[in-house]
């Protein structure tokens, strides 16, 4: 399978899932500037269960639109755990959606240091239980790396949704 | 050149004209659900330019994001040259971006009507000299209603950067 049809498969699953648990679902990307948006709305029907997404590229945007506290990124930095928790819980409630997945990471090919590599991404979830954070190292280019964090973000959703029964 | 290939190019076209203009882009989606955002920011670099944008699928997002009056929703309904005003309107005033497209239209497989046919896409645009809408009817699919819209939009701000010479 393609990374590609991996991508398409993942959002099927969520639309199966989303509407079995009759739940709205939310994104906030970064460095995926749009895609997993993109490839969940690729679905007909997802209107039934995606109420919309916030692309913060800018930091402002986070703040602004996303609630994230000008402090955490002028100390941890956008690329952080807690970034990621603040873009997860403000997209959730910007947009009123039940889960809300979160990416923010660096795609390269500029913007890497040493603590932060290109292809680190900090993903967050918020859904009724709370919001969680972890971060993931990936390979490859910057689409390479904009891809695999679309699917591990899909997939993120996926998993709570099918947990959430 | 395929439908791909050209978004590529629009995409790098922006970039060359946004920083030689040295203004700030935005997008605000319903249709296309970020693939335009997602297409921007594809390109490396495009944090110099590309502030964000908001997926606006569903109507109260248009609404609390967006600052789309309820009562255009209710009466001319969100696929419509107001809406997609309000829309580019909304997005330039959110993301404080100089230029923001908008799209709103009807992608199918199902809400299309007699009125508005399955690829009737409302196009919106807001600049320094104000904001614009016209209307586009695609033929294809749902995936070919989507990238049609994505192309068109960022042929859009092309041109208009273009222009503003």
């Amino acid at each position: 399978m393609t990374q590609e049809e991996n991508i398409t498969a993942l959002a099927l699953k969520l639309k199966e899932l989303a509407l079995a648990r009759r739940v709205t679902v939310g994104t906030a990307e970064s460095c995926t500037g749009g895609l997993i948006a993109g490839a969940i709305t690729a679905v007909p029907g997802s209107s039934e269960y995606f109420l919309g997404g916030v692309v913060s590229y800018a930091n402002a945007v986070k703040t602004k639109l996303l609630g994230v506290p000008k402090e955490i990124l002028n100390t941890v930095g956008a690329v952080s755990g807690e970034c990621a928790r603040f873009m997860a819980q403000g997209a959730a409630k910007a947009l009123g959606a039940d889960w809300a997945v979160s990416v923010t990471g660096v795609a390269g090919p500029d913007g890497g240091s040493a603590e932060k590599p290109v292809g680190t991404v900090w993903f967050g979830l918020c859904g009724p239980r709370g919001v969680e954070a972890h971060v993931r190292r990936f390979a490859g280019g910057r689409a390479a790396v904009r891809a695999q964090t679309a699917a591990h973000a899909l997939s993120m959703l996926v998993e709570a949704l099918a947990e959430a029964e």
